[in-house]
């Protein structure tokens, strides 16, 4: 494209509600533009990248014998109702009532449309396995929709969903649309990490799953990772150990003294004790369909709950912090809780990390009272204990260190299990003749969000720098000239790249090398070319300039284009 | 594609609800799966072929410096409040409240976003003209939807905009769309027409547009053409003649009685008139903001009105039938109305075709009379004449007679003028500095409706005839053998074509001939390959279909690749 006939423009100013680097440089250099809160229109630029990332995903999709459809984009309520996911959905489901009052929605996801198609076009055992998958638009209403393209209301998805006969096939499958993935985001060059995560409300704790993250300083999800052992987890699913802690050995119960000392650092810092000698009391409340049962759940005094472990553990549907009325139910006095004299209902569980038989301080259920000397397993009549703590920094694994890093979701492989093919009703016959119901996957990519990511993950402070494979176009050519006849000889290299099918962005409005230089390094293209009218006269050297190394090369104009070809193969074009 | 792992069937059986062609092929070829009434779920042969089509729009518009963006499906309110089209969209436009109550659509189309867009991304005449375009998903909650992806509620688009400095820019930028339009439906194979259109409520009746379409017995769209002048235009449009009539000669005014005569094929057949020696009589009354207006509409006896060049001509908001009481006031007798004696306020208003000063048979506002020997110049006090009529069979131009066709409108170029440009306050500056209002144009092509309408151009009994630029494979490859090594000489056949690019949807189910030739033909791909044993072993020959001609050919396996990619190019790939 040339840009004197183009339509691009960068921008000084970034949008009040740009929180993150991505949404700030997509504002800047003109690529997305805010529809509502939540809703962006993508411009030329940003178009051009999404539709490199849909052909990628398409290509590596396509390869292992995948079937691309398209699904409606809006979807009749009587689907959602069959799994009962019209209720469950709740807010996030954009709702909509037709001219004849009939119930529809902007799809969120697409299970259930997928499922009735399966079960309207295969009935057999032979048809199977199968992978369908979509590019497409989805909606989900978020209350505070924010970060740009990162966490949108409206967005880009690619959804895929097979479907097996058995799990030993579903679990085949999923391996190698695993590996499509890891495929997928290698080839758009992207510093990536696939983490076992886990199945949430969607199957239950035991589902297999995975997380693709791309690793970024901004990224909201938490991965634990240890490099020796290749191993990788989302913080909610890690499965990680204290460094080895001295307990305190078994001492006689004695109550202390703590007025205003109602956090475990509190009571430690004052009395001589380390963090880790205390135990922190947390009063929860589970709640599995109409039943509800009061909890108190102790860590070491500086570990976190995991609730998602809890609840997995608890198989509840949620847990509440729980209510002052309780709390007096159970004899639990606020800032001074303990298990000690608790009431005999109260179900208690001690993390893993806890030892049974060492001391602890805990508060003493008295008002400015703790108690040291408590030794769990001699002081408390009936108890369970389980790996419910949130894995941190300083934690190992076989000896070896965690590291702690940040991520950016973009992409989930998960094992559905028969969720929904059971409650459609969806059965193939098997090699007997008898109807079984089949298992199912589903893989997500966000697309649009994978967009936001590349950028979160590649950029300084001077702008974007886009992995060759995804970038809007592979070079910025500029131009330094007065001269129209120079002029003329830098628009035959514009020519001679658009004939050997590199894409080129060619700014000719000559507005000096200054504001150039500046608009180039924030789109941030793969390579920036040069070519300056004095210095050419006297050296005949353009100048190619790698975004992300910096590295400055000079070519005569004869090698140029066999130099860029292989320059940008080596950026992974 | 192996259809042994393959995910394609036919169906004997059509949906209910498939009135025509096109709807009952795509579903009984597996391409395409209801969700709701006018939702369909695209499966992967008809995805194929939509991709195809999509791709062909995206080459010629690209080509020709249009830029690809990507405007949100769902669009807020207040945008479409700022050129009062949410109130004028009506009950077509899928209306959502958020979970904050704010109002959103599910967009039926785009001017006003692209206009938002425009406004604030464009500053200068400079950047101008601009063309921006999407290909995606839109929805109009139409009343009766039918005909499968001929008239769907939700469908795929391509919409393009464009804004210029005048009308002379508008008039270049709308030639060179016109023309990449002519190229797109070319390049698709289809046999199609550019038919002058009527402007209709978009932007009055004088606005320059166009509409394309595919000739298809199944057309909704009549079209009124003459081959000799290359004049073709829409029949809302079209301005035909009849051809020489011989009316009758001034004579005096006469009474007939004409009990249960009321119209005027009874009593021409009663009296021995000629039908178009009466005029039909059709009272109506035009509104216009609160204004209303009555009318008395006469044309030939075997014409029929054209209310959109009545409406045009008028100016008016719309027409509706007089009502009792306004024929009363008028001295109007229902069955027996004319201009005769009518109320002095009443307008009267003349075709083109009734020469004013001929005697014609109208109603004498009397029951069961009429007139004979009326002539319009001497007995009606006050009236205009214009051309109102519908154009027909047997009209002419020029004295070359008219061909009626029948077309499905896919695609439509459009001159806006400054309706959105001036309601969103719009402007650019002009080279004076000074700020002005820019004119656009919009141009759409119903990317679904492409399809389907190929469909209903390109078929026969046994099933679909797919033009090669969109078919969704390129060769339908069968075998008929028993021996595992032939088939494996058949699968090598299979792997050279992918390997050369060709793509082919090789059947080795090994069903049996008659299947097979069945499903080929109703999957109606450009050309069909069929390898069998015993053949192949006498004679060498592997047999090659052309579904189009029906045409057969023997080819030895060593010319086979040659001759299909020969055979291909020639049938337009």
């Amino acid at each position: 494209m040339k840009l004197s006939q183009g339509y691009w423009q960068t921008y000084k100013e970034t949008p009040n509600d740009a929180e993150v680097i991505s949404h700030q440089l997509m504002a800047r250099a003109g690529m997305i533009f805010k529809s509502a809160g939540g809703i962006y229109n993508y411009l030329p630029m940003a178009q051009r990248s999404i539709r490199k990332i849909e052909n990628i995903i398409r290509e590596e999709l396509d390869k292992i014998g995948c079937f691309e459809i398209h699904m409606s984009v809006i979807t009749p309520a009587d689907l959602w109702m069959e799994t009962g996911r019209w209720e469950v959905m709740g807010p996030q489901m954009l709702r909509i009532k037709d001219r004849a009052e009939r119930d529809l929605c902007v799809s969120p996801t697409n299970e259930e449309t997928v499922t009735d198609i399966f079960r309207k076009t295969i009935s057999s055992y032979k048809q199977l396995p199968l992978t369908l998958y979509q590019i497409n638009t989805k909606f989900r209403d978020e209350i505070r929709p924010r970060f740009g393209l990162l966490r949108g209301r409206e967005f880009t998805m690619k959804d895929a969903y097979s479907f097996h006969l058995n799990k030993e096939c579903l679990d085949k499958v999923y391996e190698n649309i695993y590996q499509a993935y890891v495929n997928i985001f290698n080839r758009m060059g992207l510093d990536f990490i696939s983490v076992e995560a886990d199945g949430g409300a969607m199957a239950g704790g035991g589902a297999k799953t995975h997380e693709f993250q791309v690793i970024a300083d901004n990224g909201e999800d938490i991965i634990v990772t240890v490099p020796e052992l290749k191993y990788a987890a989302n913080i909610e699913k890690a499965l990680t150990f204290r460094d080895k802690l001295d307990f305190l050995p078994k001492k006689e119960l004695q109550e202390i003294s703590t007025p205003n000392q109602s956090t475990c650092e509190e009571v430690c810092r004052a009395h001589g004790f380390k963090i880790f000698h205390s135990l922190k009391s947390i009063a929860l409340t589970s709640i599995t369909g109409s039943k509800e049962e009061n909890l108190l759940v102790l860590v070491l005094g500086d570990d976190n709950l995991n609730e998602i472990k809890l609840s997995n553990y608890l198989k509840c549907d949620h847990l509440r912090v729980s209510q002052n009325t309780e709390l007096e139910k159970n004899n639990l006095i606020k800032g001074y809780m303990g298990p000690y004299k608790s009431h005999k209902n109260l179900r208690i569980i001690f993390d893993s990390s806890i030892d049974l038989n060492s001391s602890y301080v805990i508060g003493a259920n008295k008002i400015d009272t703790h108690l040291r000397g408590f030794v769990p397993s001699r002081d408390c009549l009936k108890y369970e204990q389980v790996d419910i703590r949130l894995s941190k920094e300083g934690d190992v694994i076989d000896n070896f260190k965690v590291v702690i890093k940040k991520g950016i979701e973009v992409g989930h492989v998960f094992q559905l299990g028969d969720k929904y093919t059971k409650s459609m009703k969806a059965t193939v016959l098997n090699s007997q003749g008898q109807p079984v119901t089949p298992l199912m996957g589903c893989y997500g990519i966000g697309v649009t969000r994978t967009l936001a990511s590349a950028i979160e993950q590649n950029n300084d402070k001077d702008g974007m720098i886009w992995p060759a494979a995804i970038a809007p176009y592979d070079v910025y050519l500029g131009a330094i000239a007065k001269d129209p006849e120079f002029k003329n000889f830098v628009s035959t290299i514009y020519q001679e790249f658009i004939t050997n099918g590199i894409e080129v962005l060619f700014d000719d409005r000559y507005m000096g090398p200054g504001p150039m230089f500046k608009d180039a390094d924030l789109l941030g293209l793969p390579l920036r070319i040069i070519v300056g009218e004095r210095d050419y006269q006297q050296s005949k050297d353009i100048e190619i300039k790698v975004r992300k190394s910096g590295e400055v090369f000079k070519v005569k104009k004869e090698e140029l284009l066999t130099f860029v070809k292989k320059k940008l193969k080596e950026l992974g074009k």
